[in-house]
């Protein structure tokens, strides 16, 4: 299927089926771990991806998100609902059940505070995730080393003084309206010195902010300006005011953005989809080297290489290109559909509705919309009897 | 726990635990219905809010959800996030898969689009809803015969076709994006008419639109325009154009206010709370009449009225409305918090104490984040022994 830059009529055409089998897309589970680290135990909320089950030979992203119950159910839906357009990448989510979330999540001891109980974990905190909790996940589910921490509120602030104090452990930080102000802005005693140094900060770091006010506000602000003083290379974020939102939602409403914005720091451009296969391949190649992972072509930037090859009608190009694709994620019925588009377009209408079965035929097992691929099946059978008369 | 009006510092004490004992929140199912109106059996996505399975005596509303599919696990998320925060009402959510997308939520057929298969069919789907998908819900499941409609793109155009159509049928219609320059627009053939009728219109209407262009755009400010001239009594509206989302991601991004606004249409205002509870209860009684189901005066508004009293110093008044608001709602947690609240400030330490207690005792079997219930229990416990020295 045609993807991006698409008009928003054409868009409508995502969604346009047969008898259906549906399934509940993805599964949430719940395990315990005990950590030495922290002297107790710890409960997780996971959630594997639509069909991990099934595409055992696929490695998925983690995006660890702390405050575990109140934030596991929206992100999870939420990246459900973009990773189903191609708009996020499909993650592994490990939910952090909290026990002293104001110990866990504090870089410092601020007594003003005492009344949220002992504060000033955060060290210990992140020595249970890189210790244990990392290495636990990695070790049970297929992992592909990219790693994300995200945090709303003290939790974002958390994810801030992550990403200052040990740039290594993830590849990108969403920060939901960070409590930076805490402790007198202690988080600003190592910002500007972090993102000064001269080294590379191959990092992707999302900072959002509702409609709140005062040190709320003004440390993010702060925090900002700071940011786009920071030269360091490879280093990319994005920052968000949005007076629409508050306090409480800013993690539900930034959720998307942050995973749109996370994956496009990963995106080739335009420009190297135009140059084709092997500058995205090279692309992809440059991307592992720099974050550290196994990223594999994506298969929507290698779909647009087949459409910009069809639309010089450079047919047994895109044609070449769509069945490379279906061979790189042959459980994807759009991959299917995209090289039925080629061979329909070459006049090859037989093989076409060959391919279009099968795209329709595994998008069942692959428990996804399919009314549009089903649709364009009829249109073809019909097109192909009219043929015959 | 006191809610609301609440400075952003404060609301950080909502997320500060002790060992907790996480589940997922919520329960999915998958049922098949088989209708004679469409001729086939239709899958349903279902979601059950937390803790259904122990709230035996409570109903709950239900949101119908076209492109099921797509729309439900983002859908569930929201809701999840929000309810946990008294900012949207807990319903269960009947995803409803498609068949034929473009049949059934098309009032008329356009045969311009006879690329996406048949359409047209929108009269029969609603038939299929009403005679059989709504009784199979109410007598399945613990409803409360408040119903929501949800559509996005041409299920939007479903939404306000149902609108005009079938008021009966829905107390709020959701259309996110919403295809209203279908068939040349044939939506607005009825719709001045029934936007001007005399008769009181019970009802709630969310419409939003992403950065779409075109009729799809041209047609949603004729619309909005309409809206504005319609004096229908006891009709409220809200519409939202929001260019940082795209067609795809509308329906994302607008479910969390369509949830919030569609509450708010049931919500009192702050000067009936500041009435205090009689004026509450009368308020409740007669939002049950305006839109025909048992609407019970929410914790909420309740609450407030406690801490209204308890600021006024009448801490008499405030304990016996926070023990009523257990009495009404005797599994949630943040009910026995309240009424801890009311007795550490009368000076009542050990009956706040055994509040305290419970509150957290209830908040591991109700499942929610429960570090502040915690941090409270500690911090009383260290004011008593405190005393006691």
């Amino acid at each position: 299927m045609r993807h991006k830059f698409l008009p928003a009529f054409v868009c409508l055409m995502l969604f346009i089926s047969m008898q259906a089998s549906a399934k509940v897309r993805g599964e949430s589970v719940i395990v315990s771990i005990d950590s030495e680290v922290l002297d107790e135990s710890r409960e997780l909320i996971i959630h594997l991806p639509n069909n991990y089950s099934r595409y055992t030979d696929t490695s998925y992203p983690v995006l660890y998100l702390t405050d575990g119950q109140r934030n596991f159910a929206h992100a999870a839906g939420t990246l459900d609902l973009l990773s189903q357009d191609g708009m996020a990448q499909e993650m592994i989510i490990v939910g952090i059940t909290n026990t002293h979330r104001a110990r866990d999540f504090t870089p410092t001891h601020d007594e003003s505070y005492d009344q949220w109980g002992i504060s000033g974990g955060a060290d210990d905190f992140l020595n249970f995730i890189e210790a244990e909790l990392k290495p636990f996940i990695n070790s049970n589910y297929r992992t592909n080393n990219y790693a994300i921490l995200s945090g709303h509120s003290l939790g974002g602030l958390l994810s801030v003084y992550a990403l200052q104090s040990r740039p290594e452990m993830f590849q990108a930080y969403f920060a939901f309206s960070p409590s930076l102000w805490w402790d007198s802005e202690v988080i600003f005693s190592d910002a500007a010195k972090f993102l000064s140094q001269p080294e590379d900060l191959n990092k992707y770091l999302y900072v959002n902010m509702g409609n709140e006010g005062g040190q709320m506000l003004s440390a993010f602000e702060r925090y900002k300006e700071l940011l786009n003083t920071s030269n360091r290379e490879g280093f990319s974020y994005d920052t968000n005011l949005d007076v629409s939102e508050s306090h409480n939602t800013t993690a539900l409403a930034g959720m998307s953005l942050a995973f749109q914005k996370q994956l496009t720091s990963l995106r080739p451009s335009g420009a190297v989809i135009e140059e084709g296969v092997t500058a995205i391949q090279q692309y992809y190649k440059d991307v592992s080297k720099k974050y550290g992972y196994n990223a594999k072509p994506s298969y929507k930037a290698i779909n647009h290489a087949g459409y910009n090859a069809l639309e010089k009608q450079d047919y047994d190009t895109a044609i070449s290109i769509f069945r490379s694709n279906t061979e790189s994620y042959p459980n994807k019925s759009d991959g299917y559909d995209s090289l039925a588009d080629g061979y329909e377009a070459a006049g090859k209408l037989n093989k076409a509705l060959e391919m279009r079965k099968k795209a329709l035929a595994i998008s069942y097992k692959e428990n996804v919309e399919n009314n549009a691929l089903k649709t364009r099946l009829d249109n073809l059978q019909q097109k192909i009897s009219g043929d015959q008369k």
